[in-house]
């Protein structure tokens, strides 16, 4: 399984994704899930797939036009008007991934869907967050939902529902996006560090921090226990239930 | 869906469930998920439903022999010498029930999965805890695993593994599950009030308290919007991720 999440905030998009894959649970990999693209100033492209893993590379491979040679690549993601027409060729290259390993669909023991969430801004325009589903159409996000979910969503969701604030500061939601995983990797063997992190500042159409958040990480391991610790003291703040007799 | 949790702890057996049952989003019933069969001072035993409705509400109904006459019926849970053949007699009345569903398999859209949650004692022997599969076989709770959800479980998972205690007592133990519960409900439109409750104490082979947390409950209303915000301050509390420069 995968656990990523792609926020949209007023300073510009946060993205974190982690980089387990397994078949199984003894044929465990790393594997990174987080891809982009850039043309400094003029447009940044941030992906995060969840899925099958043959399907998500597949993609990713005909997006960078990996079957030509290298000094014949025109990525047509970098030539795209708008960040809508960047999701519709994302989501269509998913679609018709999938639907040519569904062909030998009886012969495979798992589904090839996949799962991808799209973020990103294009000078001119606004920053711009999608998710998209094997089917190849998307959902974009809005005040109302301003962020995605893919992979193992349930464990982490919680936290993410209740301390999302649209006006908070990148370092604030990288915090978020920590403890959202935190819970996740305590419940799932199937998410696993390191997770990768990205900040796309609004307006300037470039990566503006991007980091592997490795196993050891002593941020990550000072969140994880001070979490802990915290939720035990917040519940015991609340006072016990009352019975009778 | 469904959310149920059987816990155990040192000072007996505590049970919760959720009564909302669902057929798509538009056919919303409410209906009971605890069952109880107790003689009191020499067993009590509580059943917690999960799964396709008309499967479980089979099974219970076999369990009280409900195809004989008020007046002839022996439940063989209420004569079986030991918390392990109830739990053999349960498997099998599950398997048995679902199997005859199956039969009309490529006719139903649904599957007629269940899943069940067993807790109870037997007087001179320890109060016991299983999760009963769709296929008939079980697994016991230890103190390894002294809880077992089912249904909608994720996202009260994380603050269940983080704040269990054995020697919690019922009074913190309801409210543990009032969280988790809380969690769930936030998340899933599947999981709905009221909730039903119910206690075992240890060495009493009966009921100790029962009761049906309603839509409006004062103390839950209090539990969930005081979580909400001691989440809050929970993660206010931790340190900011650092960005550079």
């Amino acid at each position: 399984m995968t656990y990523c999440v792609g926020m949209q905030l007023d300073a510009g998009l946060i993205f974190m994704s982690d980089t387990r894959t397994n078949a199984g649970v003894d044929n465990i990999s790393t594997f990174r899930k987080m891809f982009c693209w850039q043309i400094p100033g003029e447009r940044v492209i941030t992906i995060l797939t969840a899925g099958n893993l043959a399907t998500t590379q597949s993609v990713i491979s005909q997006l960078e036009e990996r079957g030509k040679h290298p000094s014949e690549r025109r990525p047509s993601i970098l030539k795209a008007p708008s960040m809508f027409q960047i999701a519709n060729i994302v989501g269509e290259t998913l679609r018709d991934t999938i639907s040519r390993g569904a062909m030998a669909g009886a012969q495979a023991e798992s589904r090839f869907d996949a799962t991808m969430i799209l973020g990103g801004q294009i000078l001119g325009m606004p920053p711009r967050l999608f998710l998209i589903y094997p089917e190849g159409n998307f959902i974009e996000a809005s005040p109302d939902t301003p962020f995605f979910q893919s992979g193992e969503t349930k464990y982490g969701r919680p936290i993410l529902v209740r301390a999302y604030e649209p006006g908070m500061s990148f370092a604030e939601a990288a915090k978020l996006l920590l403890v959202s995983f935190d819970s996740t990797l305590k419940a799932n063997l199937s998410v696993g560090l390191p997770f990768d992190l990205q900040i796309v500042p609004a307006g300037e159409c470039r990566v503006g921090y991007e980091t592997r958040i490795e196993t050891n990480d002593p941020y990550f391991t000072e969140i994880s226990k001070g979490w802990s610790e915290a939720l035990k003291q917040a519940f015991k703040s609340l006072p016990p239930y009352v019975l009778p007799g």
